[in-house]
């Protein structure tokens, strides 16, 4: 009973195999390797946009760093949520990696909207010279507590954007949950709706560690090369790196391990949702649940070995109905008997 | 015959086991592994320094510009060869980590010796708060030359270090390379010496990308795992580079991949020392050599097959007997028949 | 009628009269000149902290960016209002000169209490390597909206940044405004309470372009002087500076500048209260008021030629009684008569 | 006698009247004060670059450094002389404000040379994304040592720049120095071959502190603006700045002053030239003597108050004939006695 997170679970065996496969011979470094052709026209394939500039890393802390200091000046602020990743669990490094950028929270919920968004920019860069400059936006789909925008409601941040003239990025660590869940393609959920550049997320979805960069607009490429080596980010052995990128997107495996990861996170929600005590703080639409669960509940489920993030307050101290907030992360390889026996302790 | 480099060559097929192996069931991310607890032991062990702090990051620049940066203040110089590949191959990616720091170039050779950074150390820092301030000396072992410093050298720049109260850093991307062509331990190459941190590098030695930090005072340790972290290199599932660091050291596969990389360098330089037209500019050490061959020579070597970088020089165009230098890497997967057709293919 | 700001006005002729002073023979550049002796002592003396380590620089956002580069690690936030001039009007600096740290906002108001303090401490750093860590909290007094902490406030927010080991740092870009309303020492408003660092300005309130940086840590003196020289911020004519500070801090000019400013903004504030249509946004306490006004009443005082900031909405377009947010600053060279006349324009 | 530095004595009267007069009633600030107006006309006109974008700040380190980063990108490398202040003597300063470039050292010597530079240009970018690619290129006119290049000279290291497609930057901290030793237009001087943009220095030439940005290409303006604001470099009271600049440029005072201690330099030089045991290390050629004296002569010349720098060796222990290196400054207000009371002294 492992949902502590998408990057706990083994990576999917085709990509391991991958790995083994490409470990044949000799292969130019740096990206030079001949797997690294499948990955790029694989990966241009998916976004149908053969004209796009596309790179690996191996973290999408990375991935999103170098994504926005190729988008941003040092001077300018990014706008993005409270809950965003690159705000709250990158250590700063959206503003290393673009020298001392700013960050502006939309907003004071987990999704930002155009209405929020607008007035976010409003309100910077009245100023003149001594403000921060408004910088490009970055959404993060599937968000930080598991809730996934409508293309209806990125069309309406990314509009909102233009009408600015500012870029926008897409933090798709969790891209293929969010793809799954809205049923429509690679293309739709970004360029045909204004999207600049997205992190492609490998890594939570049964990769090792790689994550793509896509840059619809190539004019981005050669500084975003740049920008990676002096990041210490260009693998000698790249192969690696391309290998687990070609066969993320061989034969469906990244759409199949997504669809499996939403699905196990729908099970174990209808499952809770009739447990006495148990409360959703978002309606689950990927593969991330967080809720209120009584501590008794939270002291079962712990006992039996269940691995999940308790979120505030000491789940071992205290009255056995108080309410502590928690969250549950479903990746590919959770298997249904592991779901249910959650729910049956949850039930208790 | 593929001499273009040591990152070209496959990875030992024991640490694509050890990936595989690693591949099962659930494990905390970001450097909680069980694998890494092994990994951390195994180098300890290996430098036979039980209180040293040590890291994986995925690649040498990486390796290389963070610990520089733990070591280094922004108003700084970092004391390094004209060769070194922190000056020449990274992008000024220690420029980057470190906020702005310099390096000063000690002497005109390939390895500094006491006396060119000496001379170097004194004539920086004479003016107060206007120069740079002397930051830590960086010494790379092989060089980038393919060059081994004796224990004798090392110790002689530490001293000189020391005396100006610096530290030292020690770029040991081919680590083990020098290890082996010296036949001394870790502890004996480092800390016994003075060097305050190392670059141990595990990618051109057989791993697919894998490189530990060792920092001998641990008081540095919470500093770097921040700028790792905001740097983008702290693995979300971190036991894929605690498995092939933990493999590496295991059995002394580590000492063996070297050794037979040394063993095989020392064999092509052999068989080419008594070719007519062949010149050594720097008489191989590790498993590197930098030499001159005729155009001719050269022309019937790649018309062959065999795979290196020409260093300077158009090798199809001009007359036969210009000579050009070139460079040939030996990893641990070359095997004696590709080299003896190699010299053979050079005697003609 | 000239209420733009306290940047518009005139310098203080006493401050002239020290530059033309100071410009006899030779002196000694970089800050080694006499005069700074003099300056230097002045601050001690008025601090009351001997020990304390001085520096001046020209501009109110070089001394904020460099005390707080000094007490900030890049991969920290700094912990300050929506409406702080770091956070507003300094276009990045404070990122740009900690090399990438973050800003965290507090509460929503322009005010801090020790409530919305505690709370966003708390909020940060409970990510372990994942988010920013806790920084030093920055404190504007007056604030950028024109209110006074009181020492018991000020207190209260040390006691908090203390409780979480934080340091903090006061921007007294009007510091003497806030001094001479709360009518206490220096010491009393500083040190005493706990502050660590403070932006002592002098450009504000009758000089040309001097602010003092004061450490009451001497430890923090050798890298500001550093961060200072290579900030470009190290003046080689330094006497010019430091003739400013000294003029500034002899006979009480300081203290009278401000004394002037604040009285001539409580002759304003209780000249325009009995005006029908005049609201205040804020309690003036210093020599700043934000106040509503309906255009018409704007417009008639901008045809006399009266000049300060309409914050938002066009003057003069729409109804005439819509009311028009605006900033009114008095700075000690203000006279009576123009006050009396805005007054009397006000009223109609 | 007072050969320290032409950043220690006074500056001219009037710029210390223009001040004075300046500091009359209101003016706005940040730069839109109607004496900037004047400023930059003026400037503009003695360029005779009516499209040339001007801009003040108050050092030369931030004239350098600023300007500089507006060409260069964080992955790039400047071309400058070892001996160069931007190399020597600004604490990193160009580092970091471009976020990290690197300074490549063009030559051994004091000055450059097309031949030179080419080399180090060459030398540089031949690895790909793995090197620091080519940046501008920056050019001290007056050098560090006194020396000025011919237009010639100029005009073939702009030639070799842009042959490579590089920028040029002129550190004219002694622009006029140069510019009348040569007897040419600041058009011909700059960029009439080809400079792209001038830090144009008044501090050491009279001013009390204040040096301009000129760049050509207005299209690097509004970056420089950002850039000028986030180092803190903007002045709020801004027309103390103008008033320098525009008496500067005001019936030719700037020319009239380096003509001055042009003028004083010769005498100075034709004094010593025939004094036995001094010898010039460099040939004077503006306001800056190097030379070697005997300890004697130095011990006379400080003991009747001579102020200077002895660069190397200590001047009061020692042998009696060992020569030891010196440097004397002439600036604007050095007059013929203390010229000859220094020569006669000398003379012993």
């Amino acid at each position: 009973m492992f949902f502590a997170s998408d990057n706990t679970g083994p990576a999917h065996p085709q990509i391991i195999d991958a790995l083994a496969r490409a470990n044949e011979g000799y292969a130019m470094g740096y990206g030079a390797d001949a797997i690294m052709d499948r990955a790029r026209t694989g990966l241009r394939d998916v976004f149908e946009a053969p004209e796009a500039e596309v790179y690996l890393v191996a973290t999408g802390t990375t991935a999103n760093s170098l994504a926005l200091a190729t988008l941003t000046k040092p001077w300018e602020t990014i706008f993005c949520t409270p809950t965003a990743h690159i705000h709250e669990d990158e250590c700063n490094a959206p503003e290393f990696y673009t020298g001392g950028a700013k960050l502006t929270l939309v907003g004071r919920e987990d999704k930002m909207t155009a209405a929020t968004l607008h007035a976010a920019i409003l309100a910077e860069e009245n100023r003149g010279v001594h403000g921060p400059q408004r910088g490009p936006v970055s959404i993060t789909q599937v968000t930080e507590r598991g809730q996934v925008y409508t293309l209806d409601e990125l069309s309406a941040l990314t509009a909102t954007a233009h009408e600015f003239g500012l870029k926008s990025h897409l933090d798709g660590a969790r891209f293929t949950n969010a793809l799954v869940a809205l049923g429509c393609t690679p293309a739709e959920m970004t360029w045909k709706l204004g999207i600049d550049a997205v992190s492609f997320g490998g890594t939570k979805n049964g990769c090792l560690g790689v994550e793509a960069v896509v840059f619809f607009d190539p004019g981005h490429a050669w500084e975003f090369e740049l920008r990676r080596k002096r990041g210490g980010h260009l693998f000698s052995k790249h192969r690696y790196l391309s290998a687990q990128m070609a066969a993320y997107l061989e034969d469906g495996l990244w759409l199949d391990s997504a669809t499996r990861a939403n699905t196990a996170c729908k099970r174990l929600t209808e499952g809770l949702r009739g447990v006495p005590g148990v409360t959703f703080d978002y309606e689950p639409q990927a593969n991330m649940i967080f809720l209120h669960m009584p501590r008794a509940m939270h002291q079962r489920l712990r006992a039996a070995g269940a691995m999940y993030y308790v979120l505030a307050g000491d789940p071992d101290h205290g009255p056995d109905d108080e309410a502590l907030p928690a969250r549950l992360v479903c990746d590919w390889s959770i298997r249904d008997a592991q779901i249910d026996r959650f729910v049956e302790l949850a039930r208790g």
